[in-house]
């Protein structure tokens, strides 16, 4: 890529996301429509929060395992909500081994169903519980607006399902599971997020509670980013999926049960939240590569060393490549490591060889820092953490910028027609009046807020900013994604 | 499991792999036909393999991306041979999102068409040369029969695509692909393999040479096991994906294409290999848990020593767990991790711990050693590699007892009908003697093998054990799973 064509962030955020996303190779579009292609600069992404988010998976001893991607019909019926809210997105195979199917097959926009199946073949007594299994997959919901890593036909995602033998446990492990994607979107991919419960009409379609993180994206629209589910007894009871079990009384009951997923759509987020109108950036705990060494020179010894300075690295488990093409200036390969949001380049010539030196650019703030070649490798380490740091610090400072409270319809309305934001505000709670916001502003209810790991909620007392009924909490509200 | 009723593996090994699967919880039957559920001890055994092949795909420089699982039906068109070897095979989305398609979408039975669709749009210069991406991903193609993990309706595999400027480029790297999967099967999996050409009816549908590795089960049938084929120009020609470029001398070129997968396919042949008549026996490279540590005695000493060994091992690098329940015996914790194939239980009591010991119960040849607890992790540490070592030898020795020369019809159809096995014979290379051979003993041919890394073959001078015509190589026959 010598020179770019790229709209300015600031300019057109859209246009913006969708060239960058292009021009930095994360993704592109495929001849299926809706879908797309993530190619190897954004699978790689992908790789790493994976690699970030098992080890919140292990500590909470959930094990990985492989449900068919073929859901029967008749399955997804025996919950009806869940198979209300799932029907309109389906696709279905009706066609196999040159023959038409007697039962049609889903496939899975999400595993649920052909789960919990054998959940109840897997459950008889509670020593059989609890059962915490993931999936890493992919999952298929027809949708008709298609954009990149926000919205696919096919995505990317890990789903959990865990069953236990008493509410209590479940829900516990509802919100560790929930505070486990605010540790991963704010410690790892550096955005912050609001922790809280969705409005009824707002929640998955089966559950009895979900949970979310909510983060806020430069534009003002929020971008639901994790979803944690309380399912209770719906699918388990007798007449859906009877999952049950002998008690430690050899009384029968029901399991309570649990799902949470997030998909390659935070991905996105990352991409909003920390790209310039240079490209994208990506914070050091999830770039596939953290450092490149760039060559300034096409002399041997420069060539050698930042070979050599990429194996010291690698050592120190810092991903790490060498650019030392011959064929490319020094310009091209900033160029390029620039636009693929590598967070610092290292840039090695003769005249930093012979001063024992390497030059740091950082990508985020295109700042450039002198080290010292006999301990660069410790200086790179420090420096990867702070920018992981003040990457999430920036992002913190635009969200609280980007945080509003309403006492009024028409302050309310006045923030949704500026700047948009997270607006809280008092709402009674009914169907109605957050259908009205919502059709008048754009902005839903995200969520409520919670105020501890465990699900708490102010409780305060207030006026329905649409109605002016009593109303006993502050709602999140946003124009979302 | 307290007691267990598992056919013998010597009595009816076919009987002996569907039980044992099922009882160590490796996988289960689905509610869909074909389809089978990996259970986390099965799906662990994958992600190892996963873990260790990915290693070779960094050697190769072949980088991990994703594309969509749905394809057009005219992609799969474009090459001849290629939908003529899948078109049985497919299953076939008609609906989504509540309205017919226009164009059917064939649910990937594997990705060529699709990812060289988009090659064609990558590739303009020599200079995009070579793209080697690979895709760990779920594919369908609809079996009449299927078993657990040798043949299902959906499985998992790595499927890696090349696309290189030369010919000799491309085929270096097929070769190179291959001897990678000997190297898994052999070095990781401790399954000795045969590697060689295919005959032209074996032929992966689309590859103008497949390669092959195969390896001998102790029911003297063989499994194919991993396949790296080279096809030509097939893909990339104009009338097909059309994937140009200009080189150096600004002429147009066609791609030169390789791809290669290896599946799930493969822990049925680590199952079958290693297995014995009480469970499965897991080489230790591949073990998602190495060691178990076994409470004799509920002393607390005993577990606190047995939960800090367990540390002390994870420090180490060894995956390792503890099981110290209350509630089960010794005997039944043996019984489990000889049943799951763990390779070695640790066994530590009060007597055991008084004496500054612990006894080191290897699953697979049940010997037990008595290790002094103050160097035992370097003792269980070594004692991991030469059980790895030891179970390569012992299925390499089976495989050699196996393999057999024919010189006239009369020993082949002798050695089918008694002990099977690979069977080496001379043949003419007509399709017509391979089919009457593969109707009249079973065996068919599984490869023609190579003598070096290169692809070399053996030139020899023979008559075709079926027709008695000239022939120039003996290639290797068996019986096919």
């Amino acid at each position: 890529m010598a020179k770019r064509d790229l709209t300015p962030k600031s300019e057109n955020m859209s246009k913006w996301y969708t060239q960058v996303i292009q021009q930095a190779r994360l993704a592109d579009y495929s001849p299926v429509k809706g879908c797309m292609v993530i190619r190897p600069n954004g699978y790689g992404i992908w790789e790493h929060i994976q690699k970030s988010y098992q080890k919140y998976l292990d500590t909470m001893e959930v094990r990985n395992a492989y449900f068919p991607i073929f859901i029967p019909m008749s399955f997804l019926e025996k919950e009806a909500d869940h198979v209300e809210g799932f029907a309109p997105e389906l696709a279905i195979v009706t066609h196999a081994g040159g023959e038409e199917l007697t039962e049609k097959l889903v496939v899975r926009p999400t595993s649920e169903t052909i789960m919990y199946d054998m959940y109840s073949k897997w459950v008889q007594s509670h020593r059989d519980l609890p059962i915490k299994i993931n999936q890493w997959n992919n999952v298929v919901r027809w949708e008709k607006r298609t954009n990149f890593f926000l919205r696919t036909t096919e995505f990317l995602w890990q789903e959990a399902h865990s069953a236990h033998a008493t509410q209590e446990e479940a829900t516990s492990v509802m919100y560790d599971a929930l505070e486990s994607y605010r540790a991963l979107a704010e410690e790892y991919l550096a955005i912050p997020v609001v922790k809280g419960k969705k409005s009824e009409s707002e929640k998955f379609a089966g559950a009895d509670l979900t949970t979310t993180i909510e983060a806020m994206m430069p534009d003002g629209k929020a971008l639901q980013s994790g979803t944690s589910h309380h399912l209770g007894q719906n699918f388990s009871k007798k007449d859906a999926f009877n999952i049950n079990f002998q008690d430690e009384n050899d009384t029968t009951q029901y399991a309570w049960q649990n799902s949470w997923g997030l998909s390659t759509r935070i991905i996105g987020a990352l991409i909003m939240t920390h790209g310039d109108d240079d490209g994208v950036v990506i914070p050091p705990r999830v770039a596939p590569i953290q450092v490149v060494v760039a060559s300034a020179s096409k002399d041997e010894a420069v060539i050698t060393k930042c070979q050599s300075l990429v194996s010291m690295l690698k050592e120190k488990g810092i991903r790490s490549v060498a650019d030392v093409s011959e064929k490319t200036s020094l310009g091209w390969k900033l160029n390029e490591s620039e636009l693929q949001g590598i967070p610092i380049t290292l840039i090695l010539g003769n005249r930093e060889l012979e001063q024992n030196q390497v030059t740091a650019s950082v990508r985020y703030n295109k700042s450039k820092e002198t080290l010292a070649l006999e301990n660069c490798i410790e200086q790179v380490s420090n420096l990867l953490e702070k920018i992981q740091t003040e990457l999430f610090a920036a992002a913190q400072k635009r969200t609280q910028e980007l945080s509003f409270e309403a006492n009024s319809y028409e302050d309310f309305k006045q923030i949704m027609s500026t700047t948009r934001g997270f607006i809280k505000a008092f709402w009674c709670e009914s169907e109605l009046c957050e259908k009205q916001i919502k059709e008048e502003t754009k902005a839903s209810t995200r969520c409520l807020p919670f105020i501890d790991t465990k699900g708490s909620v102010s409780e305060e007392s207030g006026a329905c900013i649409k109605c002016g009924n009593h109303a006993t909490h502050r709602w999140l509200f946003a124009q979302a994604y």
